[in-house]
């Protein structure tokens, strides 16, 4: 009986667009991403350009790709038998599952496999609108729908409360995590994200 | 009498000076940071690049200054006679004189002689550590801590929490703004910042 062909072609494929992954990303680290192109990508991942135009019609999206593969095998260590990767922590207490998934992203972007990609993005997406609208849409905003979906789940419970905007909200304790990272306006750690969630769930002022 | 030929030279001096700084704005707006060179300065404001030197050791120093020099300006209908310029209010309510400032930010941020210069220069901050450091020391760093002795304020008047740490608190409304700037992630407008002010003040959970 004759071997079927599929499973070796489809290694081969996983094992290249791995290559195409790896090699994107650390282009667009090295040089930044207006000097990494399609053929730049091709020859360090060792395959043809018309490979990646096969299967991404521009730079953006074999990158966008690679940042969604990255994330995932980011996730991996923390995702559980049966659960779902980027599940948010349903605990009851929304003080804990916001500090946990908030020091989980401190170690990401802590973690240089992640950080000079990124950079050099987002450096790109704050000149580039069309690049930034990209990456905004389709990495960073569905992560904030998690937020967002579990501050709802603490309305429902009295949590929070019922006249809240829980997507602004959210930006009380991403968007200060996600500045000091960006323009380095200071250090960032464990005890700084808790701070910043104990201080947007119970106010500044005094209760 | 001989007429002193300090007032002529100042004027002259004032003028090449204002060029200098509207053509380094006007230039790393449109080719961003990198390719702004002292040579380019110089030729669009109609000076020699010595000129450029020996008021300024590098690109980096010009452009600095010529922010300064827009933010002066941009403040300047709201100061008032006998009052320093980026004065922080203090009319004893927090929350209105937070709201007030951070209106002030938003049409600055709105404003497209601050903008498209501004974008230029942080997505190169973002990428470039050493000006990032540079532009959050000065232009940044001193603005926010104009926050800081607001905030100080309040905790002496009971407005605030005494454990509150000023420097992280104001970052609960600072950043979000300035994420949604930067990485395009929202809109911003009066009713957005007002809504931040209000949650940090107040928490996110019932009282």
């Amino acid at each position: 009986m004759a071997k079927k062909p599929a499973p070796n072609s489809t290694r081969r494929s996983e094992r290249s667009r791995r290559a195409i992954y790896d090699a994107a990303l650390a282009l667009v680290g090295e040089v930044g991403y207006a000097k990494t192109t399609i053929e730049g990508i091709a020859a360090r991942a060792g395959v043809g350009k018309q490979t990646i135009y096969r299967w991404w019609p521009s730079k953006a999206d074999v990158l966008l790709e690679a940042f969604l593969d990255l994330s995932e095998q980011a996730s991996e260590p923390a995702v559980k038998e049966g659960q779902e990767p980027f599940e948010f922590p349903d605990t009851g207490d929304l003080g804990a599952d916001l500090k946990f998934v908030l020091r989980a992203t401190v170690d990401e972007l802590l973690d240089p496999r992640f950080e000079v990609p990124s950079r050099a993005l987002a450096a790109e997406g704050v000149v580039n609108e069309q690049l930034g609208a990209v990456f905004v849409t389709k990495l960073l905003e569905p992560s904030l729908q998690l937020y967002v979906q579990r501050l709802r789940s603490a309305q429902d419970k009295g949590e929070v409360r019922h006249e809240i905007d829980p997507r602004i909200a959210l930006e009380l304790f991403v968007s200060p995590l996600a500045q000091r990272w960006l323009q380095r306006t200071g250090p960032i750690s464990y005890e700084y994200v808790d701070t910043l969630v104990d201080y947007a769930l119970h106010g500044l002022a005094p209760r």
